[in-house]
């Protein structure tokens, strides 16, 4: 079953202990896209600039990413510089150029309205419940969200969570929506605003799926080296909701293994800067680091 | 077969988010010896002061622990004041006062001279090589360290570390000890030094083994509440080795479950203040919690 998603497309300048990247292709709806496209046909739904060329519309394709949402604006594409240091867990935004990003309205081909499978990338929460609305058969709509929306408008996306069946944030963005510390607590507090299933990522500790009264844990893959945390998250997302869009069942076994399939693809996003391993990741690489998952977690009783 | 634990005994004072105590049992080889006293026959070697009384002794009987290695000296006993604060990751230590410690030279019984699992609690890696050239029979001498040694007595804990079969620290001390950021780097470089079993506590996200070149992961029990983060690592370590002197079985799988009875009893530690919940545990309360691990970490592949 096809796979909507609506987010973010920008240039990325990034630094790490490891090395830099000057304006490469990044944003969430296009490490999702490129994810979930291993899985599922993709359409996606953003806006770019005029400088965002024919070298970066490569990028789609070749894979089953329907581009015919993507909309070109007038003027410059989002430029985002960030910078990680010690841990790598967490960016440090060091400058942002919104651009054409700043109107951005997200409009929805009538060919996608009948999407099953949706994911809200991290934008304005108005913007997420807007195109939320417009999509009646979805089966499952998960959303995104960040600090910058739970301070800045926490009642509009009090409204949004209302209406979507999963949320994935990290950690630290449970908590300061929760208001609370313990994660067991934070994830109740959470369900109880609207999501049904909670995704919390944990970087390098992993995620967990909280759903009903059940809890899973996978770890994160244990790498020799992170290159580049950038779009970690949602190459998650786009494993997540690729395998959940590509098998269709919503059964607690299969949230299983989607969120550890999120958790392979973004194991594969890190170990390069930008898009680069996700790029060329092969379909058999991502069965035998999901089975490495297995083999990692597996004790008998 | 039975287990012996060298470590200290102490009175704790304890400052959490949830409540206070002053001066209750507590100790490296106190949370050991009863956690893995639910698995197997337990000797403790350590020293009290005067005033550790027969209330605190009570501890100890009515369990599988042999306190002959228990020496009383003149003076008082061991005492540690902490707290912890916002997500109780960490102690901070507010006062210590060493006492009847500070000359601590543990004395191991003769009827110790045989045993064949022995684990040396966080005491000076001196003294920590000095008991383990004395047990020839020992088939897993494991080992815990802090900060503290690692950067005041790098050359001896090197040399205790080549002497061992196994190291339980946690993650900021494996960066600590290994010079690296990356876990699975600092792994490497830690094994290398002695120890082929390494063991890794991450605090509320679980702990992981490290075993030749294969890695497990344990994710910690998600509690609604931490109330007393006091004693988690080693009444994990109890759990850990006192599941292994049990069964003397150390294969893989083994080790796995190993670790898991580790993280349940960890759990139980840290539900209430100092030790009241480890000494009403009841056995079937820990195959529960067992099976409560495995329910949250299985998926199909």
């Amino acid at each position: 079953m096809s796979l909507l998603v609506v987010g973010s497309v920008a240039f990325d300048s990034i630094q790490t202990p490891y090395g830099e990247a000057e304006e490469i292709a990044g944003g969430s709806a296009t490490y999702f896209s490129v994810t979930a496209s291993y899985f599922t046909p993709v359409n996606v739904v953003a806006v770019v600039g005029e400088d965002f060329g024919d070298e970066q519309m490569r990028i789609f394709r070749g894979r089953p990413i329907d581009t015919q949402g993507l909309e070109r604006a007038k003027g410059k594409t989002f430029r985002w510089r960030g910078k990680y240091q010690g841990d790598m867990n967490e960016a440090q935004t060091l400058e942002t150029q919104l651009n054409v990003f700043q109107s951005f309205a997200p409009k929805i081909p009538s060919s996608y309205l009948n999407s099953e499978f949706v994911f809200l990338g991290n934008i304005d929460p108005v913007l997420q419940l807007h195109v939320r609305k417009q999509l009646p058969k979805a089966r499952v709509v998960a959303c995104d969200t960040m600090n910058y929306w739970i301070q800045g408008k926490p009642e509009d996306l009090k409204k949004t969570l209302a209406a979507v069946d999963a949320l994935v944030i990290n950690e630290g963005e449970a908590r300061m929506l929760s208001g609370v510390e313990n994660l067991r607590r934070a994830s109740s507090i959470i369900q109880r605003l609207g999501p049904r299933t909670l995704i919390v990522k944990r970087g390098e500790h992993g995620a967990c799926l909280f759903q009903d009264q059940s809890i899973f844990f996978a770890p994160a893959f244990p790498l020799e080296q992170v290159h580049d945390p950038t779009g970690a998250g949602d190459s998650f997302a786009g494993g997540f909701m690729g395998y959940l869009a590509k098998t269709g069942d919503l059964s607690e076994p299969s949230l299983r293994r989607a969120l550890v399939y999120g958790s392979v693809m973004a194991s594969f996003a890190v170990e390069e800067f930008g898009l680069s391993r996700l790029l060329r990741v092969q379909p058999e690489e991502i069965k035998t680091r999901f089975k490495e998952f297995k083999a990692m977690t597996h004790f008998d009783v």
